[in-house]
């Protein structure tokens, strides 16, 4: 559990421009892939696309320890979902051949979660709220179904990363319908949550339009919410994503006059955070499996 | 390294009253240093009571594996030093039979550096800049003797708690004197880095006077410094402490476009921040010696 980048991947990681683009997602994996091939990123047992939803694109994956047993609401093992990014137009939860984002299962697995890697439909062709439907849609799938893999329905915690972190924010805010009241926790990893007139080459333009309704932003009800949450910002996360954290804080202290559960992700930047778990579990999975445990393995979750 | 507190005791704290009393402070050691107790609080070799100045109070302990090879500059460990909290008017490096703060230098030899516990100058009796004249003056004298204890004295890293993270925040600042550049990096824990007129009850009061000077905050200078920052606040810090942690935040990304490197210290008051060191490993200390890692042990140490 105790895994490290050595310092020079970190400082090469560091050097690299931080904007998104595919050169860095190319150069991001190109680092960290021969760690994840050295610690494994596959979860003993993988169920694949099991289907929470009529779209071809409403798939999830399953990773377990394969043991498999039926533990049902107080006895099975807490469920870690994570749901990717893509700037809303690409992303899948899996790539053959490579550790995106097996890995993020076999991390699960390895804290003793039953993990789960879904996808959901992508704009243009879908557009907000869609996300955070998909998101909800999968939740109650798994309400219904997790039991049968060792989850226990009553102890789910959804991550996203990216635009995976907006649909998962607007879920929780209720955008999304379902009832996300309900889930233990949600960990927001470089995430928007104030949605703007979108400037030119800003993503969420396709996914919330040219003229985004106001209550698109999942902000206030992510201040209202009693879903204990996590956010994290990576240290080289672009300049657009350090805005949003920051002012995540400044919203949460006016809201709650405190400091919100905000992870620092040091060394590492907008790909490789999640890319992190298992490689480095320092930076990020320390804390998220502490925000995991907390909430899910005493009845005392209160915050 | 991977020492966590059970998930009842991290209840109990978050239990109790945040606000700094007697009682807050007895309760916590009372719940925490049996955990010190069983886990060891003392490092192997323990030189105390060393004058850096001429004040009784300019005193410091030397912690380490007892090897005590003078290593000189680039070849020895990282020194990593604690200035203590205590409302600028109380406070000490050592309680005889208790594990503050021993247990800080005992942490920092289990991670391998020199750790350097140290006393200052108190208030009524002596006023700011009392406290960074006191930081630096230490500083001073690390550089020129710690390498005789295996410390490298370019690789000096200062943190400081409550009062203490003021006053090396000060001395970051400049307003100590001394050469604050020349140290690899500063962590300050639960500070308070905004100076205005003290409102009734505020313990700066009688360290920063009625009518500050202007100059005393150090904000300003924490975000012009070129020495690595890394800052926490503790969950269960009081509202004056959460609102310093926020305001760090605009500022620094005002100033930088970017958060800074910020630990949201999990489950812990203002006392039992430190406190975690050794005995709760993931809230504090897994990140603060990935921090001191970074800038001492490569040579990229650029931020």
């Amino acid at each position: 559990m105790t895994e490290q980048l050595p310092p020079d991947v970190i400082a090469q990681l560091a050097a690299l421009d931080p904007e998104i683009t595919p050169q860095l997602a190319q150069a991001t994996w190109a680092l960290l892939t021969p760690f994840h091939e050295k610690a494994g990123y596959t979860a003993p047992k993988i169920d694949r696309d099991l289907a929470y939803g009529d779209d071809p694109r409403h798939r999830l994956d399953v990773h377990t320890d394969g043991d498999g047993d039926d533990q049902g609401a107080g006895t099975g093992k807490p469920v870690f979902v994570f749901v990717h990014g893509g700037g809303f137009v690409r992303g899948d939860k899996h790539t053959p051949g490579a550790p995106q984002y097996d890995l993020v299962g076999a991390w699960a697995v390895r804290r003793g979660y039953v993990g789960v890697t879904m996808t959901y439909r992508l704009s243009p062709a879908h557009v907000w709220p869609a996300g955070a439907q998909d998101v909800a849609a999968a939740v109650g799938w798994l309400r219904q179904n997790i039991a049968a893999y060792g989850g226990d329905p009553d102890k789910i915690v959804v991550a996203g990363n990216s635009a995976g972190a907006v649909h998962v924010a607007s879920y929780v805010a209720g955008q999304g319908g379902g009832d996300p009241a309900r889930i233990a926790g949600a960990a927001l990893l470089s995430g928007i949550y104030q949605i703007h007139q979108p400037a030119p080459g800003e993503p969420e333009h396709v996914y919330y339009g040219a003229d985004p309704d106001p209550a698109a932003s999942s902000l206030r009800g992510l201040l209202e919410t009693t879903v204990p949450l996590l956010f994290s910002v990576a240290e080289r996360d672009p300049a657009r994503f350090q805005r949003e954290a920051a002012g995540v804080v400044s919203a949460w202290l006016g809201r709650h006059g405190t400091v919100p559960d905000l992870v620092w992700v040091e060394g590492h930047n907008h790909m490789s955070t999640i890319a992190s778990l298992t490689v480095d579990e320092p930076a990020l999975g320390t804390p998220l499996a502490r925000f995991i445990d907390r909430h899910t393995r005493t009845k005392e979750t209160a915050r």
